[in-house]
């Protein structure tokens, strides 16, 4: 099959009704106004306590990159016949804006903006899909991550999903953001070379059967390699592949360094002990017992519940497609836009209460306790707003306003650093190492009720009260606006 | 953050252990035996009564450019520390063997043979986890939308995703799945141009708030396009949003062409015939109805049964994440080895019967009644056996072997069809129209049994007499291979 075009840029990794509406904006002169959009989710993810914000990485990668290849703007006026002058306007166009987003890591709760885009109209508007293809996904996998890991504890966990990940970006994005999630490795060799994360894996089935014989293979392995894990559920775990994988560390001795067993199959609480107690009994106290086979958070909490004696877990399908809810909603909404010269907020209603934005441009920032040092909530404020001079903070509920609280002697956590600057990168993001350890220093702000992988609390996230007071009368003007139009064309 | 090695191979696209298995098998002179793998994958994804294979260009884009490159060879020295005469040795490999494989497109089923790889033992491995990667994803995509169409019938699929996909290889690779299965057109732009497919979409709801008034939002739309869908639920469906379309609509006349109204939110069965009712009284009759908002194949039978008057469906999240099953679990298993200078068959077994693999190497044939053009099964030989020529045909359940019947009068078709012989491409893959309407031809084969989207009824698929036979032998071998060893250590 021959392709006219080449693949040479994201930039039309966009939907068509961006490129639509930014052909309208500039043909009627409004493409150049100032537009801020707020990139937030509306609900967590698998009834999870927190999410962990992943894809700034690869946000700014797309945004320094943004710029129509001739390829994309032949496509545009050849294929889908866009007239010659909008063309020649697109094909200046680069990403001028201002980025202000949370450090890759922040633990995020729904209905915050995790990104503020000020832009022109029309930039802000044809980066829309592309910011909400990466953080939707890389969010996600980075909370599963997250939630595994946290039921794992300090055993190790590895990630192993890559042959059922979506495609290829999912399978190296996905490791990395495991990796932020909290993850030690994955399996995947060009994520490791591209993001300079640890890899790992040792052999598989098909050595057992290219050998046909297990001691035979666990040799051939162990004469060529140090490190030796060796996959004993090829024919029978119990009866062959331990005692073979025993036999040979005997065998080999100092030679070699045995890690341990690999059980791919079978009950894994009853084989894990079993592996142990044979491991134990032929001297290899420090052997580790290495477990994969379709686990996730509840399996693994199950196996630790019977006993199982697991040291390493390797998670494939269930973490790298976020099995139990493969999307996360987040949304790109217009809070702002200048209107003679200056800037008036935006509200979008709908018939779903939820779905009502939040107008205006916001900050959120996170409300540690001086004493105890924990978080008393998150709390979105209107930008000017001076939340850190504030002595004594109302914190409500958005919906039930009546569930209320003063706090007193806190810190406000600014959640926001800025990223570009009037299109200039103006932020180093940090390596993976770095963004794990903010992780794990961030989950430690947050009482445990919080972070129980089944039925937490619920978090508070609170509008301060200028906020929810700009809301209530935008709904209010809205609804009165319709109502006059209706009167006035009956 | 800086990365030392360019991401700029897919070759290091693999799990670790495939290189560490490629390392044992050079180290031991073993790695240029000949190996026969196949990939096939044990369950039906969503109950559903067939899967459509797709993956196929990919994977022929992967496999053509297969070789290290300077940057992964560095990496896997100087980080995983590899040695010099392994590094070189890979430096020297490319894809050198022979795939068959299923048309894409091709209806497939569990337990089939989908690719087979004929190549060395260390071609062979180093290969799966990407061509796994691939042909989950996309056959899993494929086969929903196959299911969701199937729903939709005659009416527009029109596919909305992106925005939801895992990353960005999911939204492009998916966006051209879902055509494969059906759909029309797909939102995003790049996929458009790569895979030359129809693209689609106007405006969204920032539109409309860019310009706060929905009438002058349509109004400036309509200036600048000809084709114009209104999205009518920014504020007020039924009490704003359809009649300032209307409104617009009337103004413009011809001077353009008014396709119709998009519903994003509310109850859309309620909101359809109500948008019907208005349109057609205002005159509109040719007006379409777009409909959107989290479909899936049953909210949409539902919404049908309800009587909405819905002409288009736009489905995003629920087909391109595969939401209720987002894995298919796709295995690539040596069947075959080289062994003293012939091929010798291989097994797996497993304490889960249905993971016992099947070997030797094989074919597939679906077995096409000539009478009524119905397939009566598919039918899975050794390659060796004469399928054609055979006038009665003894089909077996290949669990319940006491099921059986005997087919005459048939024709059999061989699946697979040559894609690479010894490393070099022999087939073009036809264009996305022509696998789209070979997909549609080919399910007009199988009875409204099978494709029902709940409790299909389960379409033959049945092991040959000889391929059979050949099994059972492996699996009473390997058993008493395991009694022997043991009885040997003891």
């Amino acid at each position: 099959m021959e392709h006219r075009f080449n693949d040479d840029s994201l930039s039309l990794h966009t939907d068509l009704y961006q490129i639509n509406m930014a052909e309208t904006y500039w043909r009627d002169g409004i493409h150049e106004k100032k537009a801020v959009f707020e990139l937030f989710f509306r609900k967590l993810p698998f009834d999870n306590g927190f999410a962990v914000f992943a894809g700034l990485e690869k946000a700014i990668e797309y945004l320094s990159d943004f710029s129509f290849t001739e390829s994309d703007l032949a496509y545009l006026k050849d294929e889908l016949g866009y007239k010659s002058d909008f063309i020649d306007y697109l094909s200046g166009l680069s990403f001028t804006g201002t980025l202000h987003s949370m450090r890759e890591g922040e633990i995020v709760f729904a209905n915050e903006p995790i990104m503020r885009i000020e832009a022109t109209l029309v930039e802000a508007q044809l980066i829309e899909t592309a910011l909400l293809n990466i953080v939707n996904f890389q969010t996600l996998i980075a909370t599963k991550a997250a939630r595994i890991k946290g039921i794992i504890e300090d055993e190790t966990a590895l990630e192993f999903g890559t042959r059922r990940a979506h495609e290829m970006d999912a399978a190296m994005w996905g490791a990395r953001a495991a990796l932020i999630g909290g993850f030690q490795a994955t399996s995947n060799v060009r994520a490791g070379k591209r993001f300079n994360i640890p890899v790992s894996g040792t052999h598989a089935h098909a050595l057992v059967q290219a050998y046909r014989d297990e001691y035979t293979a666990f040799k051939k392995y162990a004469e060529t390699h140090t490190d030796c894990v060796f996959l004993v559920d090829t024919y029978d775990t119990v009866r062959s592949g331990i005692p073979n994988a025993i036999k040979v560390a005997k065998e080999f001795g100092d030679k070699i360094n045995f890690i341990g067993v690999r059980l791919d199959s079978g009950d894994l609480a009853y084989l894990s002990k079993k592996a142990r107690t044979m491991l134990d009994e032929a001297g290899f106290h420090d052997a580790k017992v290495i477990a994969s086979s379709d686990l996730d958070e509840h399996t693994i909490m199950n196996l630790k519940a019977q006993g199982a004696k697991i040291d390493v877990w390797g998670v494939g399908t269930k973490l790298i497609t976020a099995f139990d809810q493969p999307a996360l909603g987040a949304v790109y909404k217009l809070v702002s836009i200048e209107e003679n010269g200056k800037m008036n907020d935006t509200i979008k209603i709908s018939s779903n209460p939820e779905k009502v934005t939040t107008p205006g441009r916001k900050r959120v920032y996170r409300i540690i306790n001086q004493l105890n040092h924990h978080s008393e909530g998150d709390y979105i404020a209107l930008e000017e707003e001076d939340v850190h001079s504030e002595d004594k903070l109302k914190m409500f509920h958005p919906v039930h306003t009546f569930i209320s609280k003063f706090v007193t002697n806190f810190v406000a956590k600014d959640l926001h650093v800025p990223i570009f600057e009037q299109g200039k990168l103006v932020y180093d993001n940090p390596d993976i190492q770095t963004i794990q350890a903010y992780v794990q220093e961030s989950l430690g702000l947050f009482w445990e009720e919080y972070k129980r992988i089944s039925k937490p609390e619920e978090y508070p996230v609170d509008l301060s009260q200028k906020c929810w007071d700009n809301k209530m009368q935008f709904i209010h003007d809205v609804k009165n606006k319709i109502k006059k139009e209706l009167y006035e064309s009956e």
